[in-house]
């Protein structure tokens, strides 16, 4: 996710590698980045929904809604 | 949802097939994916409303608007 | 509201048929579907509002802003 | 309100006469139905604010923006 | 404000007019409509801010952002 | 920001000018405004936050979101 | 970021330097802003969240939505 010169271009270089998503309402996944589009909607692959660090479900694939992401960052 | 380069592409893969959809008041939709639009409005079949993987009420065909819309997983 | 491959294929199935409505406030709205359109507004027609499965008041006809509501399922 | 197959053809049916409006922050306003627009903004004539079934204020003429309403009825 | 067919001519009708505009966030403001546009961006002249009828200050021109109008009316 | 037949007119009167600039969050900022755009966006120069009058910290330069804005007003 | 015409100018002016992005939801996150658009989604390199001054943790490269963003402003 270096040298971008827009968010775009850093979220395409995240791809398939492992990111943190965070939510709205105080939610974070981790999973391997498969996609995303203008809308900032969201695939992981191997998606773990975490609290405090701890694994609290596994979700394999999961489609996030953009509108509800705060921020996006390698895992 | 394998293999999809973009997340629309990763709904399209679950078409027809059994899915969890979380929306922004907590709730949780299992049913099969039925129908979506670029708003992420969904249309699942044989749906159920679960608390806590308790079956809350059946819904049969429920329409999801997409604004409600956090997540959608295999279910 | 079966078969249907694009979500407002879903609605129109619906169409004069009893619905339920359910609001972002956690108001359900019941009655007859007689007009949606892509924004989600909706029409009802002998519509009632219920709270725990009772009648709370009787409204004839009512438009629904689509922003406001969460989901659609038959009565 | 009645026959539309629009939602809009069915507020353009209820011009002129007494409509509910009802808010997302739960106020009721009742007024004659002025004009209204795609955006579901509205004009009431001879509008009062209502709580509880009682008349809080009598306001005349009212512009309702249409991001802050959930429903329009006949009164 | 009276015999508009759209609700921008209810508006346009008021202009240079003392009107009430009251926010999401429940605040008053009171002055002369100088201005306004689509998005009920509103911009009023000899404004003062109002809670309960009491004057909580004195604005002289005021901006106020359409999103978070709720309703305009004649003062 | 007077004789505006336009809301963003009145801005542009207020062009390196001072003022306040209230948040939906209840914020306060006060600066010199630079720039605005029709979304509302703004950016300040010599831009302090205030809090009952006092001044919280002085941020130089800021850009604000213009959907967080409430109100602009000559300081 | 002085002497910009346009709010976007403003962020260009900052690109490459320390910036400040404060969120809705109360968090502040510190560092060099690499990538912005027209939503104002923002990414940032070197980043640190902060609570009180104190860095919580550190993130290195983050996305951030725009529609999450109150404020940016050099650190």
């Amino acid at each position: 996710m270096m040298e971008a010169s827009r968010p775009l271009d850093a979220l395409n270089n995240a791809r398939d590698k492992s990111v943190i998503v965070e939510l709205k309402n105080g939610k974070q996944f981790i999973g391997n980045l498969k996609a995303f589009d203008i809308h900032i909607n969201v695939v992981l692959d191997n998606a773990e929904e975490r609290v405090d660090g701890e694994v609290k479900r596994k979700l394999g694939v999961v489609f996030l809604r953009g509108d509800t992401i705060i921020l996006i960052s390698p895992a």
